[in-house]
């Protein structure tokens, strides 16, 4: 060990909380880690090198080499674990200490803690980190709540290690109790919509107009450096690249078509529902992914169910146009889902959220960094009361111009990406099943004949199969 | 009074408590009626005349008048209410006696009074009543969930008192615990996604066709004498030749189109979710009524998004019967979901439902009884363990036939349902947006533009105002 003493304890070295402790280390902290498990440890200990990283199994070994007042961070499976770690931690801390919980723990369970902490006088912050296994290393967005008091001790930390983007850090105090965890919650809910998004575009073009992977790839690549821009549109070109080690075919042609989920996008929805802030679209992605996941029914319904030819004969280049405009429109409308739900949400449970910060430490290290979000950013900082209707991808409100950062957005603008669903409506009915005006004279999408016709539904399974992805993914709440 | 004991004691004398009271007077069982608001007391004795009904504000008194052992039924809003209610009872019962809650309580509050009466030797009934004012006193839909013994006690009565279908009774025992208010909860939840396929044709008819108030009473009456007859479909068509006394206009074209929600259908989508039963109809129906009440937001974003011209210049006839079988269709989905979530719960929480016997409970007396039903019962008897994906509506399992009931039921027939949205979309598609194979490629329907262009999004306010259900309704869990 090089130090006696360190400024951070961390209990927990799975993949993200040894990441976390490296990116720490790189940037001058002195941090001990700890596990149950002896192999983390060691693993902890043979990636530190000669950094100034300790690494131990007992836990009261573990905190008595903590500078006082302790800071400890926790970063084990959301649920039991964490409660269990707390309880362990609790006789050996002490009235200013610290718990830091930097997992994806249910908002409601953040403030239970942190009000049963509040008696032991051990302050407790809530922080959802986003940006997988590479963001815990080099670089995570950071979404912390909790008292500023407590955020105060460990903000040179967290902005050191931060992602940074446009020259500040991923990480901004968000507001008090739960509300770090609850943004946390709401951006996986976005990253389950636009997940879909993008698997419901891929399917257009796969069965829709037949494009070979490579050409798969030159599409999403040739988006990610235009509107579309985005961590996860820069990923989805990839995968098409992406080989499977163990056919020599491509992963995207041979992975399941199945994806699991159990939490924080099912949580978005629910509260969604809670607090009447609807959110369709992550509605949708949560009912989609518990659909790919029913392989039996797919295949029975798959017998009995036959649907239309999904060909598209319509002129191709036509065609992606307005299917880019369409993906682009309903990005805007997802991330627009969230900011209402969480302009609704600061009210419900007195966060006292500022959009424009969420918005702003969105824009590096998490997944569901994109360009779109500078101008969400900008129209925020113009408009603190701006309501999710026109949160700066072009609408605004009537009668009033924007007074920065929306300028380029217009009326006509607003007008041109009301237009492009229907445009790619119109090309696509006569092959596509087609809902009403909400989406409900439709059938569910059960049909599944086969491996070949099978539609890879979701993105998700790729990305981990891909290993662009380690936890906190979606399906590791 | 009548009697000085009487077999049952109805605590909470509301519109559903009074009319439930009286509908077993009918059936010569003598009731005691007992609330805190001497109106409500008073307004029984009047309705009750000389029947052998008892009316009384005080609980003890109450109780005295009761034959031993004691059945004593709750119907107060659901929440705080209800325990308040068991409270107050709790020192002037004994072991043996029978507390039955026959409102819309959540299921997990149904377990929890479940498990702390059983330590009092009390036993308990959770069942779920359907059919509005008119429902209570006439013959209910009723969904008891408990223990098979204590269901032995109310038996005669609630077969006397419930609507009849084919001879048999609406109502059954259906399962363990909180099996009843599970069951009633999914029940509302598939009211809510029919409201809105109706609201959704309704819309495509009245702004898509133009069709007056006339014509489209025609249309839902002649509907409603085919494969789509089902109470809602009986009362949308009233509704357009119902006058609002206030203005002399048609109601359906003066009501705001705003409807709340609160309760059951959102606790199924969330419950559907926790399940892994995806319910996207009731998930959208959901949505859309927390979309019809952001009135300011709707007027708003029809500011600054400008969709398309809703007209439809199809040929009428056509689109109607393409309308007709699409709407058919999703009404043969919305139940599939209810009964997918139905068998998962079962499962996970141990009610041992008979589907058969749920889908025959439905057939009469409550808000979603409809023709379909009686094939999806048929379905159920000839295979208790048909999936979700071909519960009768013409879907059958590959390869099997279906021994009975299912007779008329053929691939053919599911082709041609599963060809009807298509069709209704290539109609639609020119003049509607339109989402992607999951729904999403589009944005929400928060268009509004004046009273004259804004549409009745919800069935429910009309219901409501119409006088049609009374609680329990949807809005009022």
């Amino acid at each position: 060990m090089h130090a006696r003493h360190y400024q951070l304890g961390m209990v927990g070295l799975g993949v993200m909380g040894r990441n976390l402790v490296l990116n720490m280390a790189d940037h001058g902290v002195a941090v001990a880690g700890c596990d149950k498990d002896p192999d983390q440890v060691g693993a902890l200990q043979r990636e530190a090198g000669d950094r100034p990283v300790g690494g131990v199994n007992s836990l009261p070994e573990f905190v008595a080499t903590l500078d006082v007042p302790r800071i400890v961070m926790i970063l084990v499976p959301a649920g039991p674990a964490v409660d269990s770690v707390i309880r362990d931690l609790l006789p050996h801390l002490a009235s200013g200490d610290l718990i830091v919980d930097g997992g994806n723990s249910f908002f409601r369970d953040t403030d239970l803690r942190a009000k049963m902490l509040a008696a032991t006088g051990i302050g407790f912050l809530g922080v959802g980190v986003s940006g997988g296994e590479h963001g815990a290393r080099h670089g995570p967005s950071m979404m912390p709540g909790g008292s500023p008091d407590a955020y105060a001790r460990v903000k040179p930390i967290f902005e050191a290690i931060a992602a940074r983007a446009g020259g500040e850090p991923c990480v901004a105090y968000l507001g008090a109790g739960s509300a770090g965890h609850y943004v946390k919650m709401v951006h996986n809910g976005i990253e389950y919509g636009l997940m879909e998004l993008i698997a419901e575009a891929y399917d257009l073009m796969k069965r829709g107009l037949r494009l070979t992977d490579d050409e798969l790839h030159a599409v999403f690549a040739r988006w990610n450096h235009a509107e579309l821009s985005a961590y996860l549109i820069e990923i989805t070109a990839e995968i098409f690249l992406t080989q499977d080690t163990r056919t020599g075919k491509r992963l995207v042609d041979v992975i399941l078509d199945e994806a699991k989920q159990k939490g924080t996008g099912m949580w978005t929805s629910e509260n969604a529902m809670e607090i009447h802030r609807p959110a369709p679209t992550i509605d949708m992605a949560v009912a989609a992914r518990d659909l790919s996941s029913l392989e039996p029914e797919r295949v029975a319904a798959s017998h009995v169910l036959c649907g239309p030819d999904p060909a598209i004969r319509s002129d191709r280049t036509a065609f992606l146009a307005h299917l880019e405009g369409a993906l682009y429109a309903a990005m805007v409308l997802t991330f627009a889902q969230g900011m209402a739900i969480l302009a609704q949400a600061s009210r419900t449970y007195d966060y006292g959220l500022n959009l424009e910060t969420v918005a702003r430490i969105w824009r590096g290290g998490c997944i569901i960094r994109a360009a779109l979000l500078d101008k969400i950013r900008a129209a925020y900082r113009a408009r603190a009361d701006l309501g999710p209707r026109c949160h700066g991808a072009g609408a605004r409100p009537p009668g009033r111009r924007v007074a920065g950062g929306g300028r380029g957005d217009s009326d006509a603008r607003v007008r041109r990406l009301a237009r492009v669903p229907r445009r790619v409506s119109q090309r696509l009915a006569a092959r596509q099943p087609d809902p009403g005006p909400a989406g409900l004279l439709r059938r569910p999408h059960l049909r599944a004949r086969g491996r070949e016709g099978r539609l890879p539904h979701r993105v998700e399974p790729w990305l981990t199969a891909a290993g662009r992805t380690a936890s906190p993914g979606p399906t590791r709440p």
